[in-house]
């Protein structure tokens, strides 16, 4: 294993003056509902909209100057490009971001904001690794992959070192969505790295509809290609090999979710909370209403991935 | 004036238990989209989604188990209605809510949901009072007005008591939505009375089309009837006699703002700080679009007053 307890302390050192410390949020109502005591890490209020401004943040302030003069380049169904556009305009760097043409309305408007030039590609990793690959050639600019990176697993894994320090008593399980695994990977490092935490149990939630990192959990091999078909964009992605590495020593169970479901969480979750997050976000919550019985009286930290959606084309 | 700054602070050290501290949020886009500094407290995020917790939990734990004999009634267009079968449930009284029948249908469920009676009537000032007079006369309970009523003033001014000490820095403007005047008289007497704490400026923001405190701030006289028509269901009822004194004697000013700029606001405040908003509570920020310049350069504090709507019935 690459990504240590201290890369992602480090990581946490050098992020902290340009990212939120996000709330942790609690409903009395949900609570009841499940018989469990949920602490949802709100990280849909992080900078960008979403946790991936973690990752890049922490890739972009480990770059020399010399590094970054060819600018950086990264493919991304959307919070990861924003985020990288986001740090990499702090740095004064000059971002290409590779999307996949279903990529939601707002996502691209992000990206396009914080100044970074947009590539569309077909839907498929394939199409966005070869997009990527062939504009690394023309333009010598630096990869920063989504999530099979050191220095973002290091910088996801940092929402749940805040989420163990934000807890004034332990909690029993820790569950993220998995898309490529970074968030999964980063944040089961912390938890098993830190015993006097408590957390007994780390568990990834995934769509039904795209259960690439299930099956690979379950067969012990990393599915490399994969058509996914969710309404959890931010999870389209395919688990990458550091991640699925990590996953498989690290990880306790990855748990699915029908895409039913994700859209009642989702809704759940605005209604009670009050906050706007993404169905990506909800895929941990809806893999508890799909097997409620395991987390019965137990206290479980989600790490809510994001907030940014089309207002306009709400899934109910 | 009957409130006072020691009542507000008795009031927040009562309900502190039952209530939460909720989170002052920001977001650099809208700071720099407006040139000002914008601090919103969401107490959208309050328990029953709005600030009304405060006033409600304030009047019924102020009460003897005798006054509650025959539990609380009120009128209310859906939040106080909440709130008061909250607080009342917690203090194992009865509670009946009489409800203008054009509420939005999650405020109807969510005081139904807290075990409140729900009468509905006219959508008039007239016919809620009419109705709450006559179910007094046959159940002897003990009204809790939404308004004007000491102890749900000094609850309310309790948000701005908490923002003042969330906030590192003193604001120079705080402002509040006005519908009956609860929530803008306690703060007014918050501010007013707290010099140290810096903010020269208190301003109500009113929708154009309710616009019955606007009217009597700039007559000198309170309009006692007024049916009006606007998207921001929370502010639908008419400032009552003792707020009006308040406002009168301590608001520096009250800003209207159009229905299409509450909408816009709203829908950016969803964007921008991830957090679901009912229109009332955009109205603050729909009247600072509308006339951007007095607060340019300045620190704007917010209170985001709810965050109940029904979700399938988005106004855009």
């Amino acid at each position: 294993m690459t990504v240590t307890l201290d890369d992602i302390k480090q990581a946490h050192q050098r992020i902290q003056p340009y990212i939120h410390c996000t709330p942790i949020l609690q409903s009395t109502q949900l609570n009841k509902l499940f018989t469990c005591e949920l602490f949802f890490k709100a990280d849909n209020m992080q900078k960008v909209g979403a946790f991936k401004a973690r990752g890049a943040c922490n890739a972009l302030f480990s770059m020399t100057q010399e590094a970054l003069a060819n600018g950086v380049i990264t493919h991304s169904s959307g919070n990861h490009g924003a985020a990288l556009a986001w740090a990499a305009a702090m740095r004064k760097a000059s971002c290409t971001v590779v999307m996949p043409e279903n990529a939601p309305q707002a996502k691209k408007d992000a990206v396009l904001s914080y100044g970074a030039t947009v590539v569309y590609c077909e839907p498929t990793m394939t199409a966005r690794e070869g997009t990527v690959t062939r504009l690394i050639e023309q333009q010598g600019a630096r990869l920063v992959h989504p999530y099979d990176d050191d220095l973002i697993i290091a910088g996801q894994g940092t929402a749940t070192l805040e989420t163990l320090a934000q807890l004034d008593k332990p909690a029993d399980v820790l569950m993220t969505p998995v898309g490529g695994g970074g968030l999964l990977g980063g944040s089961a490092i912390v938890v098993k790295q830190s015993p006097q935490a408590g957390i007994t149990r780390v568990i990834g939630a995934e769509p039904e509809a795209a259960n690439d990192a299930w099956l690979g959990f379950r067969s012990g091999a990393r599915l490399a290609e994969f058509v996914p078909n969710t309404i959890a964009d931010g999870l389209r992605g395919t688990v990458g090999v550091r991640n699925f590495e990590i996953i498989t020593q690290h990880v306790d169970d990855i748990l699915l979710a029908s895409e039913a479901r994700i859209v009642e969480a989702m809704k759940l979750i605005w209604t009670r909370l009050k906050i706007v997050v993404e169905p990506s976000a909800a895929v941990p919550l809806a893999a508890i209403m799909d097997q409620p019985e395991q987390f019965n009286g137990k206290r479980v930290a989600i790490i809510l991935s994001g907030g940014n959606l089309d207002l306009d084309a709400l899934p109910w």
